[in-house]
């Protein structure tokens, strides 16, 4: 087991994914709700809402008013996503939204064109012009994205070197720019990866790269999230996107967030439970998912607060023991 | 990947571990219809019902029927579970049962007493006799299980040296009798194993009988089932049990099979995208999870049944491109 990092990050995005996919109104007072109990668990980033056009994305059309009103904890970095200009000055103007900028680039050219209207040159322009943006806005800490990392519906299966093709030019974008990249990030859009190919991937760019720093996007369409979660962490990754409950999925009954997601609590209980810190409360983030489930109203994917945590248990077990 | 094993073979339980804990009263016909739709997949062995007290387990009642009525696939072995003499003998009588003996220990005291009414040393001197009988009867294969090996609700934290304690044992007990067990399981059977606790006790298990062939029984109660299996392959273990559509969990609303098996056709889909050898086709056992869900009626926890199989966005890939 020593390999496995001492310590991981989670980044909690159960508020932007989740509430931005929901079909019914949510009312912003229950995503604040969310938020502020997310707040108490010992998670230290929590990306709370998007800037995005509201007529596309309704469930995000309060992301001011849902700002306005959730409570700042010291220590907490309170983040949110924004896909153009308009968004990130309207995250800006807002004063309680800590600023992390992004640069993002599709390993395939089919996905890129059918979601972003560009072939992989025009984005790699585009986020050159992101980037001059950041840094004519003093914005400090910066990060770059890799989608479709292990495979993609539109393209197939991914070569490794088209994702060292698109980590290479998010590095020339930042260096252009005299910006050092915070982290990378690689992003299984569509859940094609496994824990072999997870390993075959970091391990290219970490080849390549030994000193930067790579996250993992891991989504859990086909149930390996948390075994490819596993496999980061043996490739020693230490941060991950999560969504408590593993909101943000597909609104499936019965399986509601196939297509979302890892979920937090599972991770935090994997890490946890081999010894791996994640500075997250067990028991308050499974109350947070239970909370989130009552909000959308409708069963969520999450195991670990069906099963529960096995804190409660062992304390029961030695009460049995001490009695 | 040099490490993982070319080839596993996947027991499936579904129809035994499914069948026996829904509520409601499925047709015979219909558990028929399942096990018949499997026998198409590849699927080598399929456990088909369980030989117990139709009082205690009222969904098992018509075992005897299902097995009259189900079609024999040639290579296919249908077994059946029992939990004493009795059950062996019905399972006998019905001549349409491969039998497959089994001993088994638990590692943990207060569970064997709670389950068995018997503590560890009662519990081996019952499986000394059931090992008598099968050698009295001729029975030619026989395997041993260790249930709670990674952890129990009632004595929480379970030391290796406990597992190897049952492992010597249920050895013992073969030899005295001349019978060589054909494996080995292990069983996670309340859900406590992480990855690390599945390489430490499989790792301690072959280090101390190296030609002892190893499968593991896990749930997905804290929804760690295919990381375990994936740590279990990463440790060359090659026969692991599964539930079709994740059949066998507590039925509850839209988390139907947390504490249910690790889910057939997620673990095909780990081992195949891996390049590691099941014998099933996917696409096939995708449709019986289907099925399986019709039959009871209710949402069953498996993802790649939502997620669906990669097999298929390859193909739309490869027209496209030929196009």
């Amino acid at each position: 087991m020593s390999d496995l990092p001492q310590k991981v990050t989670i980044k909690e995005e159960g508020p932007r994914e989740g509430f931005q996919i929901e079909k019914g109104p949510i009312p912003t007072d229950r995503k604040v709700e969310l938020i502020d109990a997310l707040s108490e668990t010992g998670l230290k980033y929590i990306q709370i809402v998007s800037f995005v056009n509201p007529r596309r994305v309704p469930g995000m059309a309060d992301a001011e008013e849902v700002v306005k009103r959730y409570r700042r904890k010291p220590g907490v970095r309170y983040t949110a996503l924004w896909l153009n200009e308009q968004g990130f000055r309207r995250a800006r103007a807002t004063e309680r939204v800590d600023i992390d900028g992004s640069i993002i680039l599709a390993t395939s050219d089919p996905f890129s064109i059918k979601n972003q209207g560009a072939d992989f040159e025009q984005y790699a322009i585009q986020q050159e012009k992101q980037m001059q943006l950041y840094v004519a806005e003093g914005v400090e800490r910066i990060r770059g994205g890799v989608m479709t990392a292990f495979g993609c519906n539109y393209s197939g299966d991914i070569e490794t070197a088209q994702v060292l093709k698109c980590v290479a030019r998010l590095l020339d974008i930042a260096a252009h720019n005299k910006v050092s990249l915070s982290y990378i990030g690689l992003a299984d859009t569509m859940g094609w990866a496994t824990p072999a190919s997870i390993k075959r991937v970091v391990g290219a760019v970490r080849e390549r790269w030994p000193d930067l720093k790579i996250a993992l996007h891991l989504h859990d369409t086909r149930g390996m999230g948390v075994a490819n979660a596993y496999a980061g962490l043996e490739m020693g990754v230490t941060q991950y996107d999560a969504c408590v409950a593993g909101l943000g999925g597909c609104p499936f009954a019965g399986n509601a967030g196939a297509a979302g997601n890892v979920c937090s609590e599972d991770l935090v209980f994997l890490c946890e439970e081999m010894g791996i810190e994640t500075g997250v409360d067990l028991e308050k983030l499974i109350d947070c998912a239970s909370l989130a489930e009552d909000i959308v109203g409708h069963p969520l994917p999450g195991s670990v607060k069906v099963g529960g945590a096995l804190s409660k248990l062992r304390r029961a077990v030695q009460q049995a023991k001490a009695a």
